[in-house]
């Protein structure tokens, strides 16, 4: 079953940018100044070629015109454009209202801000926050059976699981969100118990913190657990575009009798399921790609992936962290 | 101080493989059957080229011969040639017998092994496991004052820390081993409490709790301790040869009350740091390389990097997991 599977995830899910069967190196590099910014599919070049004040664009780059100098130049420039291509360019249906910085040299500097769909029809690195909930009960038998399709998803891995788990302590417990079948993305994926982008000049623990009040209903006094806990970063590519990423993970652990509670309709339901079963569902189809990259993360760093027993460690971990070809 | 830094520890001093200044770039793949497995410098092909019924020498390639068709009779065949060059190639004064294997798909499988200082002259990719040794003292105060080279050695590094630690426990310290100024290979450097090379066919365990023993003195009751937290990847380059490795790291916590004891005479000292202090010495030339790097990986899996304070986190992990140019 190709389509199960650790390998399946990294590979394939969250970085078939890079891989043979994407458009995504058939892409046209964007520039803003000298710095290479983004990757535009070369189907959208004709609508953005109407606006030859923004985009200058040449046979082998795009580039934002040299006489947008300013950070609040480019932003308002490009807004405009993409406000005006919301009703014909298809991608950008998932407009969000929300702004992301475009930064290079990591997250130190911003070039300018677009809006989320934006940012995916240019192909710009876009920043999020991923948080690992996580609880020890007092009792292991205490955690509620799952439900039947979250069963059958884990049942579906058996015997092609390619992760196996040590030492993973018994009344070890996660939380799981199920998304709300009315989410513009990834609508009725299982998912991390809150996540979110990162808004430009936002500070990411900031973030952390809103979604996690908002998504998952964690009062401020529990908040304070928060632990910063590194990056993954994945490119993956399809009809809206380049989805390059970087999310900055958090561990949370909450107390044994916390149940989260979606507060913005964004979730359906949240599931408290063993590290095994989280294990399995993150190899299938049902698993939003780059938080199940999150949770593998989660594994590792907690020592529950020996490397005796998953010789492949070194690369599920190169692919964790995949350099994006950006500046 | 361009000598200094988290920057200088990752690109140039741990990869400089994939940097300008390296001849990396320049070396010859090097293949067995149809796998790259290593990086030869064209400086060793005269040498190389003696033996053409092991060494198959093109001009854009080396291959073993493909006569070797069996683990054994590569690992035989390859071992003559580097015994009978051991007095003409000064790349392999470094001998230490022991045996590496040549692994493909991660640590999958081996198509040989060869001595460790010929995986540097072939470029192979090499396998070790990395030990952080760390305790929390009851009483902070009760922690030895590091000596004064130590001591200078922070100091330098004073006003070009680009590593901002925040949220530290404050008994939190980390034993760290002065090499022998005897050993072959960085003597006198500062190094991780213990690591070493993993042997062909030694499972990564036994040899991090092997290592361990030898040249810290852990006894086996705190060797449970033991808990495996990913791995590092590095490449860097230098006159023995490409040095491509893959590191499984460990954590150990250790009581307040146990003090390392070299029994192998691999070590001069050790010493319990703070964190702040270790920070600042692996952006330093006088701590070993890769195992600065996975210092930096335990602070980050600790809690101790906010990507708020160190814009370029995910810089940092990319080049820590970068993917080696093998199959």
């Amino acid at each position: 079953m190709s389509n199960i599977g650790i390998w399946h995830l990294l590979h394939n899910r969250c970085n078939n940018f890079f891989t043979g069967g994407s458009t995504g190196l058939n892409c046209i590099k964007f520039y803003i100044e000298d710095y290479l910014v983004g990757y535009i599919h070369r189907e959208f070049l004709p609508q953005l070629a109407k606006y030859s004040s923004v985009f200058v664009i040449n046979s082998d780059c795009v580039r934002l015109h040299p006489q947008l100098g300013s950070f609040e130049q480019r932003t308002a420039a490009v807004e405009n454009v993409m406000q005006d291509l919301r009703g014909s360019l298809k991608a950008l249906k998932g407009w969000q209202n929300e702004h992301y910085g475009v930064c290079v040299e990591g997250h130190s500097r911003a070039l300018m801000s677009v809006e989320r769909a934006a940012s995916r029809v240019l192909g710009i690195k876009r920043y999020g926050v991923h948080i690992n909930g996580y609880t020890f009960l007092s009792e292991p038998s205490m955690a509620p059976k799952p439900p039947a399709h979250v069963v059958a998803g884990v049942e579906a891995v058996e015997g092609h699981n390619e992760l196996k788990l040590s030492n993973v302590p018994p009344n070890l417990r996660m939380w799981i969100a199920l998304r709300s079948k009315s989410k513009t993305n990834w609508p009725g994926f299982l998912d991390l118990i809150t996540a979110g982008g990162l808004p430009y000049s936002m500070k990411a623990l900031d973030c952390a913190k809103k979604e996690a009040r908002e998504e998952a209903g964690i009062p401020d006094g529990l908040l304070e657990n928060l632990k910063p806990c590194g990056t993954i970063t994945y490119a993956f590519d399809d009809d809206a575009g380049v989805g390059a990423g970087v999310a900055y993970l958090y561990d949370l652990e909450l107390p044994p009798d916390f149940h989260p509670v979606n507060c913005d309709k964004e979730v359906e339901e949240f599931y408290l399921l063993s590290p095994h079963d989280v294990a399995k569902l993150i190899q299938t189809e049902s698993f939003k790609q780059n938080c199940g990259m999150t949770v593998l993360d989660f594994f590792i760093r907690h020592g529950y992936v020996d490397p005796d027993e998953n010789p492949r460690l070194e690369e599920w971990l190169q692919l964790m962290h995949y350099k994006l070809p950006y500046d």
